[in-house]
Order: C-alpha cells, then structure tokens, then sequence
C-alpha cells in the first residue's frame, strides 16, 4: 500500500494513525499541499477531489477520503479492530469521529482559511477567531457527548473509557488526536475538556499514536 | 422509532431517504432550526452537538450525526441494504458520501451562513458566492468522481451505474439528493454535471426519494 499524505494534514494523521494500530506496512508519498502538489496532474487526475490522503491498494486502486479509508482498513484487516462490534456501539464511535470529521474540521483547513483571506479579505484576527470559534465550540459538544456517553456505558455495567470508547483505539481516537494537535498549532484554548483531553493524553501514550503523529513524517518540517 | 428532524436540513433528509428506502417506519418529530428549537435545554441536554437529525431507537438511545445513523439502520435492517457488499464497492460509496458530507454541506449550513453575516459582517454577495463556491466546487469533483469510478466499472466488468453506484439507493445517494435540492434553493449552476444530475434524477425517480423530500414532511413550509 502506498499513502499520499501530507504530515500536517489532519485527514492524513487519522489514516497514519489507523495505519499504525493495525500494524500495517506502507509505503509513505509526501504531496505537498502548501506547494500546491496535490493540484498536479499526475495527483489530481486520479482521483474526483484531489486531497490528501489517498491509499493507493496493492490492487492498484486509489482511495480517498479519510473516513472511507479507515473503514476499508477496518474491514480488509480486522485485527485491531477500530469499531466495536455491537451496533449501537459502533454508531457511537462513527458519531464521534463524525462530530470532529463533518462539524470542526472541515471550516478549518487550508483551502477554507485561504478563501476567508483571498476571497473575504478577512484580517488575520477574524481568521484565527473563525478557526478558534468552530474548534472550540466542537471540543465542548465533544466534551458534552463523551459526558453523556460515560453516563450511558455506567449505565449498561460497562467500564468508564479511557480512550474515546473503552480502552483500545477506535476511529474516534483517529479523529480526535489530530484535531488535538491542530488545535494546539493554532492556540486554541483547551480548558474545561478534562474528558477529551483525558482520552487524547492516553491516545498519546501508545506507540501507534507516537509513531504517526506529524514530527514523525519523513516530510515533517519544523 | 423518532426522528427528530427539520423538514429542510439536508442531513435530516439524508436519514428520511434511507428510512423510506428500508420501509421502516417512524414517528417525525420536528425540531425548528430557525426558530432555535434544536437549542432548547429538553433537546440540547440529550446530545452533544444538540443539531438535527437525532434517531431515538426503540430502546431509547439517542443517535446523533447523520451518517452514523445510516450505518446504524443500515446494519440493524440490513434489507435493502445501502452499503455494497465488497470492501472496495462500500469504500467507493462512503468516499461519495463523505465528499458530501465533509466537504459541501458544513461549510454552506445555516449556522456558518450566519456566522458570515453576524460575525464577519459579509455581505448577501459576498455570502451567497461563498455558498456557491464550496457548493459548485464540490459538485465538480463529485461529477469527475463519477466519471473515475464509470472507468472503473468497466474494467472490472459491471454495468454503468444509474444512481451514485449500481443500480440501487445507497449512502452516497442519501447524501446527494439533499444537497442537490439544497444547491438549486440557493441557485446554484448545475450545467456540466451529467452523471451527479443524473444519478440525481434517478433517485428521484423512486418512491422512497418523493416520501423524503422536504415538500412531504409534516413541518414542510413553503
């Protein structure tokens, strides 16, 4: 398999992540999204939105969206698993994952701050307090979402997570992790999330995480 | 089953398809996005992100984030199913799907438009250029998507595909019609996209489309 990822792209972190849980082997292809490299057409003209990541099969087909490609991960290779096996379960991590996937990361990336400058000719600081006010309000439904899950897993005998659900990786830690990190670049404020970041700091302390986290890229860049 | 929901919220939508296309029955109930109704302390107290759509199930969980929901129904009445059943083929439409979902509908829904007018002070131009841009744009790659995965079929023997992917609704279907109905509320250009508009017209060809259009639901305005 082969990964066209980009070390600061926080939908490329989520697949490295899953990537490294499963303990699976790939080859890493920097395209570098600041430099515009995803817009050449060797890049673009294989794929309908030409992001980053894609997973390039060892059956020559090439996948794009995050989400979809931890999902196929998930299902070629099973073992860890990264959903529950119970369906209310794992309509719970996907929720999750979704919350951070659909509701704060997509106002923030590059090519929407690039328009809020280029095309709204928004200053600097209505461009951080955009970015400041979408993460955060994200982490705090995900702070309040975590809290009502706690009270539904107490509630059915299980133990209290460690991680986003229970004790082992699922594709929630996979989207959490790098709005974490994202959020940190920008100097959003974290306060008041002692269970999101509860879940990020265990998340933190397994080597998958360590090993997939941007400064570990071999196109990270200080 | 209750579904909490706005007759003109393309993620409520996106569930209503796949209810009807699953023929399970539902109680609506609908919560006014406009008129704040999704922030009352009854509603917002039981979910983190407090948004519509919310699936109560029958044993009284709350489920929050549209295509988790899907993936709920779809794995707790697997008939008809809205996912292929190949690893590769579910991956392809999950892409479709979140293409949708991650990239067009969060930045053009009510709560970003707003944020644009009150808090950036952008004007109803500037706005609606924005609505038309992301709209537009990703339509675009959802069409040259199409197009790869056409190629795609063919190499591998199957038939052209008269809805997103084969020949029955699936999760990438759920997730385009809303937003087509939402681009032509919004006027957006739609010219050069003959294969998005027409896996659109054959969707709304079906019964269980027409039942799910926001024109067919209880709270429905004019």
């Amino acid at each position: 398999m082969q990964l066209y990822n980009y070390f600061r792209s926080s939908a490329s972190f989520r697949v490295r992540i899953a990537l490294q849980v499963k303990g699976l082997a790939y080859d890493y292809v920097p395209v570098h999204l600041v430099k515009g490299e995803h817009q050449a057409p060797g890049y673009a003209g294989r794929m309908g939105d030409a992001l980053v990541p894609a997973l390039a099969t060892d059956d020559g087909a090439l996948l794009s969206q995050s989400l979809a490609i931890i999902e196929y991960l998930d299902e070629t290779h099973p073992a860890p698993p990264l959903l529950p096996a119970q369906a209310l379960a794992r309509a719970r991590v996907r929720a999750l994952a979704q919350m951070v996937a659909c509701e704060i990361h997509p106002l923030n990336n590059l090519r929407v701050l690039k328009y809020l400058v280029r095309d709204l000719k928004v200053d600097e600081d209505a461009k951080n307090a955009w970015y400041h006010h979408w993460t955060r309000k994200g982490l705090e439904a995900f702070e309040r979402q975590l809290a009502l899950l706690a009270q539904e897993r107490a509630a059915q005998g299980l133990p209290p997570s460690v991680l986003c659900w229970g004790d082992a990786p699922t594709l929630a830690d996979c989207c959490l992790v790098p709005q974490i990190f994202n959020a940190r670049r920008f100097n959003v404020r974290l306060d008041g999330l002692p269970l999101t970041l509860g879940a990020f700091d265990a998340c933190m302390a397994l080597p998958a995480f360590q090993q997939a986290q941007p400064s570990a890229c071999p196109d990270a860049e200080a």
